[in-house]
């Protein structure tokens, strides 16, 4: 097993690079962080290009099943690697998902439109796949999903719902043709009580902007809106605890 | 009005200083960032001791009313203050809040047990006033309200819902023998799933640190474990949605 001890090492420099958007695109790979990750990008199937360990990790089953793709790593080099400040040493270069929309456009669709936060967008992916959303479509404006604060956020999820990027000015008449009702989210005369739409599990959900909301052009076009009553005081919720209140209720 | 262009200031030192627990305490004070959260804090009936204002944020009501008290300050002083990248140049020394637990019992409650993060500490805060809960508790080891990551977060719901700290061991005998029943919130055997509880507006609901969940010298003193389903295959949710979606629920 080839081992490598400093940063700047050209493997390590490329590796690095794979956690910054331009060169995830250039190179068709990322760079995924930590073993609970990996574990789970390789349970789902993905093959790691190369694994980076440092010794804690060399009995992983990861490290035995892709040996010949196994490289250990110091601590200090993991350091480095690590977009985190207390990292765990073991990170993989993974291939890009190349994951299209279901030609067929049938079953639970989240829309997030222009979602800033790239911690909001990657616990959203999780609390899709925890409700048993079919697909995430993330829209224009809204953050990467392979930055390293939505890979965090997401939990590898994104191993579990496909996550597909569009353009949903297009893709809402196109849910609508199919037969899926689509729902947007903002409090207006229209909007209905979230509660007031029985369960189910055919529909798109949009969730917009954490400041601005939905796009207008977006919100025209969806059959209904839906609200979150709200006993208290708070203005608004936080768009991921929107999205799971909504999700777990239509979903239940 | 006295104009302030140095961060060198002594009143600047000390304004920065009350973005600090430890001084925070000393003082009594904390420092309080945004037009939003400083016309929240004054509209909830909080007494600023100075605002401090960028020559743009000359013209708020909270100027006018507490003018003798208002300092007008540089961009570079705003900036030296701020917590956030890009401040937006109004800020105020707000007295901390003493709040104590309600003598009599009653009603319904947030409670954390050792959540870590910050952002999720204001999310659950702003959730819970939102949903209409009563009284939030924070637990040891739970992030500090006053740090500026929270207040973030809380977005001003420090001023809607009483946020109190107190000792969970102590507080859950006392809740149980008041007529309030108490939820853990873990996956274990003899967990309910979450919509077996009817809605209510008398209940504690306890959710435990993100790694490792609720202490289980607190758990074993609740009166039910919740969990929520998950039709999907994601481990667990992020702990401010899954708070979201079990007080939405109890509180619908």
């Amino acid at each position: 097993m080839e081992t490598i001890m400093s940063p700047k090492n050209d493997k390590i420099k490329r590796a690095k690079k794979l956690t910054r958007r331009k060169y995830q695109k250039d190179y068709d790979r990322y760079l995924l962080e930590g073993p609970h990750l990996v574990r789970e990008a390789i349970a789902s199937g993905a093959q790691p290009e190369t694994i980076f360990v440092t010794s804690k990790y060399l009995h992983e089953q990861a490290v035995r099943d892709y040996y010949d793709q196994t490289i250990e790593i110091s601590s200090e080099v993991a350091q480095h690697l690590a977009e985190t400040p207390t990292p765990q040493g073991m990170f993989a270069i993974m291939p890009l998902p190349h994951v299209e929309l279901p030609t067929n456009l049938a079953g639970s669709f989240l829309l997030l439109d222009a979602i800033q936060d790239p911690g909001n967008v990657g616990t959203m992916v999780r609390t899709a796949d925890a409700a048993g959303i079919d697909t995430v479509v993330l829209g224009h404006g809204t953050a990467d999903a392979y930055s390293s604060k939505v890979l965090r956020a997401m939990q590898g999820s994104q191993f579990h719902v496909p996550v597909v990027s569009a353009n949903l000015n297009h893709l809402i008449p196109k849910l609508k043709d199919a037969g899926v009702p689509v729902y947007g989210t903002e409090l207006n005369d229209q909007a209905l009580p979230y509660t007031d739409v029985a369960p189910t599990t055919n529909f798109a959900l949009v969730m917009g902007n954490e400041g601005n909301g939905m796009d207008p052009a977006l919100l025209a076009q969806t059959d209904q809106n839906l609200y979150i009553p709200m006993r208290g005081r708070a203005e608004s919720l936080n768009v991921g605890v929107a999205a799971g209140v909504v999700l777990f209720h239509l979903l239940a």
